[in-house]
């Protein structure tokens, strides 16, 4: 067990500057659509222990006033440190106020809030999921897991729970996960899990301000001594927990509003750059041309090919080395993003860049698609003389969740859902265990410590869309579930539930 | 023949107020490498008629210090009404004031420079190009035109034949002709033309501004009617004659530096505009996307294939219609943008659109790729299941040259090659007659009046490009040629030579 002194205090003592301004500014606190008992504490859904007040009806009210800060007009954007992520910062610190955790900003723009029992020596349970959000984004992803965490601390706090906890409980919302801004994802929680490289710092977003320069910006030290202090000791830590938005369709499907995650994809991010002859669209000749467009277009169709049926694309030594039904299962490529220079309808364009992202469960699988695509690129482009580049900008292995943790999650899912009212309830079966093809923090803090993950039902599958939609009693049901965890799991035992348990064992 | 009142003076009493203010600031003069004779004008190359020191060396500094006039740092663009426009705008009409031409701005931000030879009631000759560029130009396209046209005309003031013009002759530098900020071609060629539809106002830009708007923010009236002030009465025109650089690899290939235009090519722009299910990268099965990147992708290479080899791709209909070898010669196909949205690595785009620019000599051809194409477009997306739209955004007809005015050039391009210093001489062929795959302000103003075209030699056929040069001899031919085409074809005889004329009449 590690002692206390380990525990990663030290960011408390140093919050951004800007941020204490940020935060002193008059922040919207959603009202709280409960009455106060004679104690102060809030009635709580007339004592059925389902706290539909702060875990449905808060929750769902403080997940659409986050999703109205953006830094996009008419829809949501909000990247690391934009000035939209400094808004929403300010607003989650005084939600984790509320709940009664203690809260700072560490070196990366990651918020933290946290409860510490008196005198716990115990490893921390960290409950997190990421702010930043992808371009015209839904509202559900990453600020689901923050503000569920959120809700299930304060009903640990109005129920006078918070104080019995077995061991440190915090919250952390990270700064970076889906890597938009700079194209390289967990940039908060791989800083936590103190993967995050020194060379970090110079990496540029579009218009060429590093991470550095932002940090700076927002009053942050931004040196790599000062993004070190945000690592944790793994000795502090004992798990990690992770509520999302399923973000597929599977769930639906089963009709159950929660799942539990037994691992995460792996992926690889790549970055192809076509240099061809720039030139005038009217004058030179069809069979002239070095046209960057169309390599670029036949690579991309290639793509969803090899994604399709690899093996009719594979080499022979490709093909031997690792290809299963199996292995390929849950193989998705995607070409997100497309750029054209100089972008004029009558110019044969003179560069074209896209981006490839590939994820599979088995990394073999994926390596050999990889390795496979970056062979048929400079193929193809060989054979339309334009030159290719292929950059390999980000790598992830698939990530296992721990057992343990994961039947913990099972269990609390299971009680919840059984519990709740009727018409969310699915058939009475086990709570469905799934794989997760997207990314999540939880792949970054498996650097750190144990790992679980808990899904919630989407509708249609749909997520990275403002179409994206999580029921309002999924919502409910998730935070439930999250704290029937904490419940079953952190909470000190009582003198007379110890009693109680030894009599149970006596007369057993 | 047209009355003195009907030729087109109105504009002058209507320049913008923000123009005669850049106008007032002061303007970068370049100054004029060769020294003045006793009666102030300039000695000329030693009396050899070559006036090397105008029509080579300053018109290169010329061209060179309007090449530096850009909205882009470290790269040339120059789009209709920019900032960078209006600041050239000043440069150009400090060169015509130089040439001893009156200048004014009309409703469309042309700008025009006229010489009006007392007492003459002829119709004009117009020589104009284009001062707008494309994204990352070079800095002959459009100048070049311009730039030979003042020099040449400069040339005849400081030789004293201004004054002994036969009809007016006025230089025009059009202010929009690639189209490049409205997607729409010839903003200024073709109100001079009196073509441009009142809707134009309206059309927006990719921020949302609209004709109409940038108009206003610079100082022009911007209503239907100011704009059409900017028509000319046809009866007031002779003729319309463009010096432009070839675009294209012909003459560079026939060791020539001049050539004359037979004719445009037609052309047609399209948007292809894919919607598909917007999604998170990890979540979605290849086989349950409606992906718009890859249909996209798809037609892009289909378009390619279309021009290189329509006849495996058309209908048994549009086959029989019109194609043989020469109806497809000069077909050129060419998408210059593609924008993905919301353009992240890690989204399954919701939206993809491109530009598509199809040319042909034939226009019959061209209108039979344009059906055949949307066709296609139409039936892969369906495969697909995305939806897909194609508007047209500009279609023009080819344009043919008039063949006196061609033969006027093409005798004023022999005899100024034949009198050029030995190395930039050619063997001693007749003068390259071209076909134009390029749009040219000439189509436009085809609608006028009838239309000739100078070609100029340029580098490996490079154009809209950084890469695009034309030597400095070459252009000094261009003007030499200019010059020599009005020598020969718009001065009064001389009471001299006309008794000259008359006697060899009567000795032969």
């Amino acid at each position: 067990m590690a002692p206390s002194s380990s525990r990663p205090l030290r960011q408390r003592h140093h919050p951004s500057p800007l941020l204490i301004l940020v935060v002193s500014v008059s922040v919207l606190l959603t009202p709280l659509p409960i009455s106060a008992t004679a104690d102060g504490l809030p009635e709580l859904g007339g004592g059925d222990g389902l706290y539909r007040e702060i875990l449905r009806d808060e929750t769902v009210l403080r997940l659409k006033e986050l999703g109205k800060i953006s830094d996009g007009e008419g829809y949501l954007e909000r990247t690391f440190l934009s000035p939209a992520s400094i808004r929403a910062t300010a607003v989650i610190i005084s939600w984790m106020k509320d709940a009664g955790l203690t809260t700072w900003v560490d070196q990366m723009g990651n918020i933290h809030g946290r409860f510490e029992p008196t005198n716990s020596t115990k490893e921390a349970l960290l409950i997190g999921s990421h702010m930043d959000t992808v371009v015209d984004a839904g509202m559900y992803d990453g600020s689901l897991g923050i503000i569920c965490a959120i809700s299930a601390l304060k009903v640990l706090k109005v129920t006078g729970k918070l104080q019995r906890l077995s061991r440190p409980v915090e919250v952390i919302a990270f700064s970076d996960e889906e890597g938009v801004r700079f194209q390289t994802t967990f940039l908060g929680s791989a800083a936590v899990a103190g993967t995050l490289p020194e060379s970090i710092l110079q990496v540029s977003d579009k218009s060429g301000t590093t991470v550095q320069d932002v940090l700076k910006m927002n009053s942050f030290e931004a040196t790599s001594t000062a993004i070190s202090q945000a690592k944790y000791n793994p000795e502090s830590v004992g798990s990690y927990v992770e509520v999302h938005l399923e973000q597929g369709p599977v769930l639906e499907a089963l009709r159950y509003p929660l799942g539990v995650v037994k691992g995460i994809a792996g992926q690889t991010r790549l970055k192809v750059i076509v240099d061809g002859s720039q030139g005038h669209a009217g004058t030179v000749p069809m069979k002239l041309r070095r046209d960057p467009m169309v390599a670029a277009a036949e690579l991309v169709v290639t793509l969803e090919r090899l994604c399709k049926e690899p093996n009719k694309l594979l080499t022979y030594d490709e093909e031997c080395n690792c290809f299963t039904e199996e292995s390929l299962a849950g193989l998705v490529c995607t070409v997100g993003e497309l750029n054209t220079w100089p972008s004029a309808s009558n110019v044969i364009p003179g560069q074209v860049n896209f981006t490839v992202d590939i994820r599979a469960m088995d990394d073999q699988a994926r390596e050999t698609i990889v390795t496979s695509f970056s062979r048929l690129v400079l193929q193809k482009c060989d054979d339309r003389l334009v030159d290719c580049k292929v950059e390999h900008k980000h790598s992830a292995a698939a990530t296992h969740c721990d057992q343990e943790l994961t039947s913990q999650l099972k269990r609390a899912a299971r009680s919840t859902v059984s519990a709740m009212p009727g018409r969310t309830v699915a058939a009475a079966g086990e709570t469905p265990v799934l794989m997760s093809g997207a990314g999540h923090d939880a792949m970054a803090m498996a650097w750190l410590t144990k790992i679980g993950m808990l899904f919630v039902r989407c509708r249609g599958g749909i997520s990275h869309s403002p179409e994206e939609c999580v029921m309002d009693d999924d919502v409910w049901a998730a935070g439930l579930a999250l704290f029937t965890f904490i419940d079953q799991n952190v909470l000190a035992v009582s003198e007379e539930e110890q009693e109680a348990g030894q009599n149970a064992v006596a007369e057993s």
